[in-house]
């Protein structure tokens, strides 16, 4: 019995910063680098299984990974509660890379802090665990996380106004082509229906002014009548912008995603939409969901108070691993508050990861997001596939995916070898390559 | 691979119930009876590893069980978020059971109900089969909970207003005397203090007119100056009453239990004592606790919106088991509330468990409560011992503790036996015995 503790100690941590080829994707900040840097984390443990994790790869997230990997030495896989303590413990705070002035990568989650990084870091550490646990018990993450209550997990179509090619021609090619307008986005949309079988969709807006992002989704309702839609303009909106847009499309969204920004601006919203007179306006009810002013459990208090969020869209990189991605879940089900999940550019290993925690959510009410389509590389030796827009959840030892250290390796050689600074994610610097003088815009932008 | 998960199915469930001696404790409705029912048990998996699991044995909890014991054959030990669903397909309600005048054991839980009832039955076969799992893989149940985080659990020592012997003698014998007053009273902390090192203190009020209890804290102040001291009257007082009693002990209490009952007593309450004026009144700041007003997830929004309360005393047989219990952790550490721990008459089963959920809670609060040292059975090969008034964190695997079969088939034969009607706690109609015309006081009793 001793035996079986012993083989989840952890004898080795291997990091390796990856670039992964992005799409040009806008956002309100700018666009999508041509590559972005990730993370890719592995325990191995005395048993001689090795578990895989991926988070962030910008270098304030290298530098706290650095010294939480060597002090995970000689632990258990299992022994997760510790962790934040732990990394509170050995992560310093990385020099510059917080305070007031300082936003997270991609400028889309609020003012940019210690924990916030450290939480990040430890949720690639967590998940790397639980599959290391997993490969070395046999189970499937899931079973450790209490068993799935579903065989499938639902995604959405992640849609993007984006350019053909990156400025200059730099990054790797796609055949996407551009998708600046309705038609575009519904070309685009059609395209992922096609293909992968989502029936939901997002687009992620901010980019034009809002007419046009009307326009946009009144276009998919017209293409995908009663599926539902989403709209997401990062919290680049005025409070009275939101409101229109939500009156403008109420009929037609699910929900209205982080239109302003704060939870502030957010409350006033949702207190404008619950007030709307039913039948003066279909906005009555319309819920407003968020990834960007709840992010951690401390944000959550306040929001809840003012019932400034209906739906928290869950990030297990934000929140700090799978459990704690379950932990937020109990908040939001206890405070009648509904739950779906966010996504920023990732790999199939954290697909995988938010595949397995979405299982175990019995209240898991709306499709996740996932930028994984638009990922033409992976570290996989196998994509993971989506059918009807849905994944299947692995019963597979661990996270049910094995590491291809070929592609690992060309990945990691492309981030050795880059000399265009690309070590952190700035769309606002890729958008300069385009149009030099621009800068973050201000919000509200519109 | 696939074995090991086939290890864990369960094959059989054994549900036994027993009657377990009890002393004569004395509480706002009337007094324990002489034995009192608990329900073990025991899952059996494919592997051969038997977990240990322990509830209410009450007549209404052991017709919940029954169903769900015969539909967890087959299923894993690991499935555990599937259980609520299962159990509100399989469990029917039991008749007369449940409803606006039906009370939960012992009266001292607010209006039970259906799902009440399912969550204690479930709690039951949770920690059965996370036993199960730890024994097969060879890890500590706190380790399956994400790994402890401290090495002990303290607990405070339960102190009762008590009779020296049963109505007519009924029951078993003990040496412990009568405690009626503050010297006895003292006198049961003293010698809990001399033989388990408890240094925290919480005695169960409700019992005598106020001002009794007052003295008796006081009492308990003198001997014990500057320990951690509590008083639970189980509701009994009205909000003028429990505002003064905070008035008159709040340089001395921890916190102050259930003074009144309901969320709305509990809040008016709460608010005075936030509103008392600093200076001329020590009250200010005195946190309630409670193990009645908040009992289960849907009973939180309501109480934390109006700060009714600052300290949840958890309790893993109200709430649904272990896993359940950290999801009311995080949800409390998310709100800003304290976390301890209620207990009900228990065996070392129950006690196993406490411990080893505790253990993974890292803003614990508070020390524990737990009749057990009140228990002089229990159905296990060895006591669970306290030092310091601490129980050791088990890393054996599972719970950390053996079944005495022989013990176990006595005690069920004294349920088997019992003839005086002895199937479910009614701590009313054990005061009968001594008091022929008692009814439940109604409450505010004072």
């Amino acid at each position: 019995m001793t035996d079986a503790r012993h083989g989840l100690t952890i004898t080795e941590v291997r990091l390796t910063p990856v670039l992964v080829a992005d799409p040009p994707l806008l956002n309100t900040q700018g666009v999508h680098q041509p590559y972005i840097p990730r993370l890719i984390i592995e325990v191995t443990t005395e048993g001689g299984a090795t578990g895989l994790g991926e988070t962030y790869g910008d270098t304030a997230y290298l530098a706290l990974a650095q010294p939480l990997a060597g002090a995970l030495i000689g632990r258990s896989v299992t022994d997760l509660n510790g962790l934040p303590e732990l990394a509170a413990e050995v992560c310093g705070d990385p020099p510059g890379a917080t305070g007031a002035g300082a936003v997270d990568v991609g400028g889309l989650r609020g003012v940019r802090t210690a924990g916030k990084l450290r939480l990040s870091v430890l949720s690639g550490f967590e998940v790397a665990c639980l599959d290391a646990w997993g490969r070395t018990t046999g189970l499937p993450v899931h079973a450790l996380l209490g068993g799935k209550v579903r065989d499938r997990v639902e995604f959405s179509a992640y849609l993007f106004y984006r350019w053909a090619e990156h400025p200059g021609g730099r990054g790797e090619p796609d055949d996407w082509g551009a998708a600046l307008d309705p038609a575009g986005v519904v070309a685009q949309a059609r395209r992922f229906a096609d293909t992968h079988g989502f029936t939901s969709f997002k687009l992620k807006g901010g980019v034009f002014p809002p007419d046009e992002e009307i326009a946009a989704v009144r276009a998919l309702a017209a293409e995908f009548p009663g599926r539902p839609l989403r709209l997401d303009p990062n919290g680049a909106w005025s409070v009275p912008t939101s409101c229109r847009v939500a009156d403008e499309l109420a009929d037609v969204l699910e929900y209205l995603e982080d239109p302003t920004s704060g939870t502030a601006g957010m409350a006033e919203v949702a207190a404008a939409l619950r007030g709307a007179r039913p039948g003066a306006s279909g906005r009555a009810g319309l819920p407003l969901a968020t990834n960007m002013c709840v992010t951690t459990f401390d944000e959550i208090a306040e929001a809840f108070a003012r019932d400034a969020v209906q739906i928290v869209l869950a990030d297990h990189h934000y929140w700090g691993g799978l459990r704690n991605t379950r932990e937020l879940a109990a908040v939001c089900r206890t405070f009648g508050v509904g739950l779906s999940m966010h996504s920023n550019t990732h790999l199939g290993i954290s697909l995988a990861a938010m595949t397995q925690v979405a299982a175990t959510v019995p209240h898991l009410d709306h499709a996740c997001d996932s930028h994984y389509p638009w990922q033409t590389e992976d570290v996989l030796t196998e994509r993971i596939g989506f059918s009807d827009g849905r994944v299947d959840v692995s019963d597979a030892p661990g996270l049910g995916i094995t590491l291809d250290r070929d592609r690992l390796a060309a990945l990691h050689r492309r981030w050795l070898a880059d000399d265009g600074g690309l070590r952190d994610r700035d769309d606002a610097a890729a958008m300069r390559h385009a149009d030099p003088g621009w800068v973050t815009p201000a919000t509200p932008r519109w």
